[in-house]
């Protein structure tokens, strides 16, 4: 348990260090390019390649279709550089494609788009949420993406797309490719989402009945993923807003309305965020409350013993004097006084339980 | 009880997930059209009729005057697809329309506006609320209208005003016809309203008389609906501020006082939302409140019997060491002291709760 | 009090129904007209009337100076309606003035402008707050206002400033009149303000000094008012912020200075109301807290209690047990020993009651 | 103390009460003009003057230099408004003089600006916050100023730079020694906070080493103080923002620079009152934190207590039946069991002792 | 750790007080002028100088290239001003540079932009943050920068970076150059949020495992602080903005990119700040949920306890009496009963505990 905890305030504060002054600090060996995929379409061809050689991938620099760049993970920062550098992409902006703690980010040059995602996934055990950056370049006929981490792919079902030759993609071109991309990430949120409720239903059911240590300590990881979560999506919102709205010739009008959909997808799974939160705050109180509801049931149960057994003992003291057993007669009558006595200690005993029910004090 | 509970948290987050590559993967099989209802009316005539054929309906794409084509369920997506088609819908809009967990929305196209709205209705017993998606097309002399369940219709009244020849109605076109869907669906706001009043009038009572882990449960219930609705009825506000204000001559003039009338409603029906919002969270805090005076109270109970009784124990103990039998004389004297004995003990315990009333300790 | 609390959730939503189809379903029988006070003035002369017909009320239609004409309770809907519409006053508007639970409002027609205000009054005990609309439709030459309650009249020193040919009122023509009607609903807010401010200090002593469940009852019951008056007060600033700001020539430019300073007016007492919010809410919690403070006092007494005397106890047990009279020498010492032994217990008793006293424990 | 408290919701709620109808109720006899100094200046010259009478005021009206007149207290209404008719100003501005109880606002006629202020101070004793209402009327060539209370006068730094020939105030006019009123009414600000700082300071040891109900109290008044000034300053920062972008002949561009400094200062006074909001809330919440921590201290004692010698009690019970005595061979054997019984319950005490303490319960 | 609390609210106030009247107070004896440090450089030329005389300061107005003055220590403010006269600075700026407690503040005189701006370090111990105020004036080909504390120097990497003929630094000029100071103080921040996530986390574990007094101070802490770096980093947000969208020859196009992507830092440290605010809250709240759950606990262990042996208490009571010895047949039979009796006391003990399993009370 203490592990998984170890970081949730850490997790939250990775971010980047940008050198402003080390500027373009490139390495001057050749750099070695990774395994990049390669679609180039036209509404009727599709070629499909993996290329390692920078010449391959200048090859399709002016392909007359469109031109998709995939670059799984970003272990050769050099080669991603000089990918970036062949479609004359600002250093700045390779800069944020390479350190993966960007928050979502939108920006208009002239001759193309970027944009920066975060990418979430569920871990193994499904317990954890883990973050990849995706960053997409969108140019006159030709999109490059950038993922953060190999193992996962999210992009799979648009390939199967372009190669079933789905009309949409294959005809609509780069800004359309870029759509998709994008709603294939915004669509992985709701997975989360879903996790992030069941969690919190089972933290529900858990705080009003047996609430302890742990449930606190499992609210309190919940709240800060779903803090850390609004802290990613909050700011795509923006990113899809200005996309939605971009006047300019690179998104055409057609793309527009499906970028609006995604728009309106972020809002929601912002609205989605807001609710869990509020729902989470309310249940760090309702754990205060229960816990305090359980306090006063305990301090009850120890009233009533308290208060039926104290003043017995003094009374069973007082008979206990020697005086007692004269009175009563002495060693004579003890048959009758004794359990008189005995039953008149029970006596008092049910009276104070019974009033204390009237009263619901007890 | 714990049945209903389950799901407050799951509900909230009931998603579409859009498939933007998908695009319209309409099934080929000719589709079975659902029961339709269609209302062809112009100012003096009117044509009712229940349709199922395609063709039925395309009849009345060049009807004269206002057709209203109304179709209850949404269980067979491709004949809607199918209807939306006849008179150009677009496939995001008619996804919108079949997903049925979209927020509150408004798109104008040049040629219809689209709206989504969310119904709601109180469940049987009454203590649930239950949501439907209503989806409206306005366009030039045609509203088409989408409900989500099949059961339930809140559209009679409008069809008794139209056969009723209210002349508003039948004069004023699909604007104003759409005006009166948008408000029927608003209207019935009201009463899911009213009936979270009651239910916060009753906790009011309960949390300050006696406040259980029930009443905490249902505090937390009523809050989580709370949020919910908000979050229904927040982006319905910004609807219908839109259309209200929508300069395009599918609204005319004299139809955007009544539109924005309604937005005046939803505007209302937020302003309580959110007074319900503070209340239910005020009464969260007194519960806690009134949780902690009790416990204090408890508290004070235990403290007085304590202050009573432990000295009287101490004191009765060391009256029944023998050297007290001793000293009070022995046997012999023993009718004397021991009723001043006991007397002793009754006093001091009297003057103990005397000293508690007069500091207000008891 | 639980006959007064009864309603706090209720009151707050007392909503209107619409009735978007059912239009202007008045009914067919000549309206009872309700006594009318009319009020016609020049600079110089004045006309004062009790009207009960319509065409009385006609007669003033084109009265060359200014003309107000008063109606007090909404008792007879018809009537008013057949007044609205001498003055060509909206559909709408007629309803609006009609469902006495509209929120403040400012609608704006070419000809006319019309207010929907909220009127608070205090009940005679003075602990309840209670509602009136009123509505008034400003045009060129003619005021018409209407007033919910017959019992109240809150206009009557704007009669007597006419009366009293208070120059700038006679002068100043219909929209000053408006303002000064204004103004006078929006200065009693002061009066309620004040009442706020004696309850809040009276539950300010109460708080520390003796926090009871009345006292909760009492701020929860505070705050949810102050909700519900923050709830009028809010769009009357937007009202009248627009109504200060009208560029129109139905409102004259020497009178917006004046408007606008019950703007400002109307922003103080939202500030206020807001301050009051603040302070109940601070209240709140210092109930629990103050509620915990008190809980700790009666633990410390409970145990320093428990402390000095459970000790004792057992010594008194130990000394009860015959060893020990046989030990201390028997019957012949006891003189001696008893009294040592309750010396022994006392210094035990204080010596821990000093012990405490210099740990800070009691 | 409790006198003090008395009036913390009171206090806030001083507000004015205008009167719409009234309009100039002037009182006809001729006013006593209260005294009123008269700075007249120009580049080189200054006369500086005492005057009572109205024509003494008079005869500066055309001065060709910069006329300051400062009026302190507002004793006496209608020669303040014969002043202010002197200078042609607007009767709701006159009012506003007059009216102690306004909120800091601005208000732009074309011949003049008017300006209401708070200026705040340190009561003798240091522990109050004592309000007092400056107005300012700005004009071509002069300044009106207008102190609510006699006693104090901040101005006189002012005065004293005017007499040292200043440079600046002297050759700026009207627009500069205005914004150096204003200056100087703000500069005061810092004080209060200063002292707002140390009293929060104090309180926050206090807070977490002996919290009482006076602790609570005392941050219950300066929560209140916070609120109370917080409500003074916002709107102030309002005023100065838009003074300092005034586009207008009155105020010279130079003077702008100055006005949009102090207008910082404002900002960052803003600030500091929300920072010591946030803290003295913090605190708050810790006060109850720590009265929760230490009512745990408390409980964990009485525990032990309780826990230690409730057991011994019982077994010293069991000690004190004569078949114990019997048991260990009746009054021969006391010798050893008697001491052996009283080791054994001192043992056992010192375990459980012991055996919390390797718990980490006590 | 008193000493190091002492200040968190008066460190939070150190506030300026400006002085509009005194002006220019300048003093007349000849300054000393510090030491500064003088970078003149072009493309391919670089002068770097210790310079004290104000003429040799004075040489460099006209250098052809970028001219880039820093001060390091606000000690002798007389001879800044002067410096600052040199470049024609605003007295209003030289104020700001000098009163050291200014909020990031950006203003734009035509001839020269003034960036006020707060660095943030670490003290030696790593447990404090400390503030020092940088103040940059960039003009046409010459940049001004004033360093609050002598003893540390952020800028010395820039310094490496010019002397090491970065290109992009050399070539790019005043505005470039400006952008990289502007960008090594916010690069620090990165430092001090590392910092505090490291504190953050060591406190989570803290609050769960072992909550104390100490614990709740730190929070109290490290809230304020958190408290106090955002009030810092707000303004500079806006001040980046301003200058990111400067339109105005002083700064290049090309510089405007990089200067926007520092605008992005900091909106990302501003959301960092604002999730530990969130989590701090959290803790703070956690730590009452997680005091109260132990108070649930210990009170546990009382009322076992208590339940158990006091009627153990009063039945050992009762079988003290004389009587039970005569009952169980006197002093014959007592080898039996006793041990009997013994034995039915631990099983009522051993049941009740039993009981309360059960029943999940213990």
């Amino acid at each position: 348990m203490k592990k998984r905890r170890r970081g949730t305030a850490r997790r939250m504060s990775e971010l980047p260090r940008g050198d402003a002054v080390s500027g373009a600090a490139g390495p001057e060996s050749t750099p070695v390019v990774p395994e990049v995929s390669i679609f180039a379409y036209t509404d009727d061809a599709l070629e499909e390649k993996k290329e390692t050689a920078l010449e391959g991938i200048n090859a399709y620099r002016d392909f007359p279709g469109t031109v998709w760049i995939n670059v799984n993970g970003l272990g050769s920062p050099a080669a991603i550089e000089r990918i970036c550098m062949l479609y004359g992409v600002h250093p700045l902006i390779i800069e944020d494609i390479l350190s993966t703690n960007q928050r979502p980010k939108f920006e208009d040059f002239d001759a193309y788009l970027s944009i920066v995602l975060k990418m979430f996934y569920l871990s193994d055990g499904g317990d954890e949420v883990i973050t990849e950056q995706v960053s997409i370049v969108v140019g006159k006929g030709y999109v490059l993406s950038f993922q953060e981490k190999p193992a996962r792919d999210v992009f799979e079902p648009i390939r199967a797309a372009l190669r079933a030759k789905k009309k949409k993609l294959r005809k609509y071109g780069a800004d359309y490719l870029a759509y998709s991309l994008v709603d294939a990430v915004v669509d992985h949120y709701y997975v989360i989402l879903e996790r992030l409720s069941e969690r919190l239903e089972a933290l529900e059911d858990e705080v009003l009945e047996s609430p302890s240590q742990a449930t606190l300590q499992r609210l309190h990881e919940l709240r800060n993923e779903i803090i850390f979560l609004r802290r990613s999506v909050w700011p795509l919102r923006e990113v899809l807003d200005k996309l939605g709205h971009q006047d300019d010739e690179l998104i055409q009008p057609t793309t527009l309305v499906y970028l609006r959909d995604v728009y309106d997808h972020t809002v929601q799974i912002m609205e989605q965020i807001e609710v869990h939160r509020d729902i989470v705050t309310g249940l760090l109180e309702m754990y205060l409350s229960s816990v305090s509801y359980k306090l006063n049931e305990v301090l009850k149960r120890l009233t009533i013993i308290t208060t039926i057994f104290m003043p017995l003992s003094v009374i069973a003291g007082i008979g206990g004097m020697s005086e007692w057993t004269m009175m009563t007669g002495g060693a004579g009558n003890w048959h009758l006084a004794y359990p008189l006595f005995c039953l008149g200690l029970a006596a008092i005993g049910v009276l104070t339980y019974v009033f204390f029910k009237i009263k619901k004090w007890a």
